[in-house]
């Protein structure tokens, strides 16, 4: 039975930590802070909603400005009757005239939306007493696209195209409920970051097949092509044939640099590689997915809104979506992006700059309300003891969430 | 003779101007409030350095902070030696690990990297006593292009084919220095804002048309599109069959719309449709661009950076090319995007968020150096009183500015 909570006070919190010895280390960030631009919803009652945007370092500040200034399109607000049509209040954030010129729906204004709909969802599934995959699985199509902005997508998704992809995975619903017994793979991002030594990968690969893990991946983009294939190498024969090896190349390649070690790379059979360059260039993916077939590429950690992801849907370069709700707008524009990309056929992986305590719950909606298999979730150890709940992978599987709200409770903020 | 002059400080200031009685107004803002996030170099000698990146509003603020944390990038450096590599540094800050999450290349941090970038290139023609104009028409074409960052753009424009093209331009260059006796066009923007009633647009049409206008510009983009064409046609027959008229639709149009309301605007004989839906979505002004020629689009006013400029330019969708030197990394990749327009053919018409202060320069540039025709270039005159040396329009025609510098001074600050 849902409570009815008024948010009193929606405001930011800055929260960084500095990782250690390598860990979180890419071709771009090579001692990284991970940063949290924290929205705090204060409400009538004991109960607070927790959202999150991820940053990478000292620009997480101006996030957190940008949440104080947008609090106020949901101070005041009962939260169910706010969740009953967010859609509009999301694109009113989205569309608020002192910030759009600063976008529009990109950069620090957009990751400050991110962190104001993901409060608004975990206190929604909060006020509800459930988990937010819960909550979600159980609305009714039209509530959830309620919550949805589908502006500039007409051309591609009507809001009743969006309800009728819902309503076509309705009869095997059920069936797919079983992955809450089950589980899904998780995969081991932690194994190769960029600044790990040949002994560290090896050893780290060890003991994520220890613990389970039959999948990981490789931080290359490495200014000498050579390191990154020798490593790459490395991860193959130390993991075995039987691994599934994904290849991160942080955007560090232009496209004829991409398609000249692509083709290298292909001799180690990744399963994927991963922003081979920059997250604007649609065509420039276009023309290397052709180049490098069979080879596929997975996209979108980087990439900002629901129009460029239709983009990129559109162009079919894009093999695995990996859309990152700390990233797009928030829960409600991963949840758009998720539709549109069922439409399009291509499987969603989402990147997890909250270290997946959301995504697992959003990977479970995926899978079980609109039909994407739950292939498996990134796995980042390294916040692990700063969350009041933190994921769980047992054998290598991510266990099903059961706190209400969506886990983002932060220990000691 | 130039001196040498050394940075000591970089710093921003948080300018804004409000305007009244609609002018400004657009179908996003309807209450504008114009703003510049200033970027300010100290030095050690009385010349000071401006740049400027345009914002509308509270969010102007958050650009400064980002300015003062690149600020770090420059300081300390001597001019001259700066802008003879100056591309590198541009790289540098726009890849700063500590920002470069928060785009990457777009957004906030990308505002500061204008300004901050514009700055510097105002204190190079100082510190040379010119214009900036005069400085870069006079540069040769390596030391242009040694102030670009191309990375990403290998596919399609390396160093070599940079260069090459200031090369070609080279022979007719005397003959087109023609310019620099006649000036070239304006157009007025100011006659038909959003908010306007149809008395105040006719009675701008006849003011313009009486100073020498002989193009002009009409917001478009009402919810009801009877309004815009009600009005559309009420500018043609104003302005009568002689005068060239643009229509802006600020983005409001999905693509569904925007292919029908665009036929319907065919009977007035628009110059140009400009920004006629999201500023991101390449794929539908493609669509859009074959739906409705042999109407041409106008794009780039929200355009972030160089790579989405080449999407564009590749899918052949944009007609006019109207990159913002204060909406793009600053003047560096002005000259990157107008160079690459170049190659495709697309004339450079550029958006005016510093008034035309920067811009009447760079036309200059473009249209002597590169080869780029000046058709014409924006008139925005709300923030004349303003600068200390504003843009002259005599009947109708941009006059050369001759003070050293970029015309960026303000009278107050």
């Amino acid at each position: 039975m849902s409570k009815s909570i008024i948010i009193k006070k929606a405001s930011s919190v800055d929260v960084r930590f500095k990782l250690t010895d390598g860990a979180g280390s890419d071709a771009v960030h090579t001692t990284p802070i991970y940063a949290y631009a924290v929205c705090k919803l204060k409400t009538d009652s004991n109960i607070e909603g927790v959202g999150l945007a991820f940053t990478l370092g000292m620009g997480n500040n101006l996030v957190c400005q940008a949440i104080d200034y947008l609090a106020k399109h949901i101070e005041g607000r009962e939260i169910n009757e706010l969740m009953s049509n967010f859609g509009k209040v999301s694109k009113a954030m989205a569309d608020d005239p002192n910030f759009r010129w600063l976008g529009p729906h990109k950069g620090v204004v957009h990751l400050a939306l991110a962190s104001v709909t993901n409060a608004c969802f975990d206190l929604w599934a909060k006020a509800n007493g459930i988990p937010l995959w819960k909550l979600l699985i159980d609305l009714p199509s039209e509530s959830i696209v309620n919550t949805l902005d589908l502006s500039y997508l007409e051309d591609v998704m009507t809001r009743e195209e969006a309800i009728s992809i819902l309503e076509k995975a309705l009869p095997s619903k059920t069936e797919r409920q079983g992955v809450l017994s089950t589980g899904y793979r998780g995969y081991d991002t932690s194994i190769g970051w960029f600044n790990y030594s040949d002994e560290k990968v090896k050893a780290n690969i060890k003991k994520a097949m220890d613990a389970g893990f039959t999948a990981m991946k490789l931080k290359v983009g490495s200014e000498d092509a050579t390191r990154d294939i020798r490593r790459a190498h490395l991860v193959r024969n130390t993991a075995g044939d039987a691994a599934t090896i994904m290849l991160d190349v942080n955007q560090q390649w232009n496209l004829p640099k991409a398609i000249e070690v692509c083709k290298e790379l292909k001799n180690i059979n990744p399963f994927w590689i991963e922003e081979p360059t920059h997250p604007d260039d649609v065509l420039a993916h276009v023309t290397l997915a052709k180049e490098i077939a069979p080879i596929k590429l997975a996209l979108g950690e980087h990439v900002p809104n629901r129009i460029i992801f239709k983009n990129y849907l559109q162009s079919e370069c894009m093999h695995f979506n990996q859309v990152d709700a700390v990233r797009v707008g928030g829960i409600s524009e991963f949840i758009t992006i998720s539709l549109m990309s069922k439409k399009y056929n291509v499987p969603v992986v989402p990147h997890v700059g909250d270290m997946g305590q959301i995504h697992q719950h959003l990977v479970l909606f995926n899978h079980i309300s609109i039909g994407h298999e739950a292939i498996f979730l990134e796995h980042i150890p390294h916040l692990k003891t700063h969350f009041k709940y933190p994921v769980q992978i047992i054998d290598g599987y991510y266990q099903v969430p059961q706190q209400p709200g969506m886990s983002t409770d932060l220990k000691y903020k």
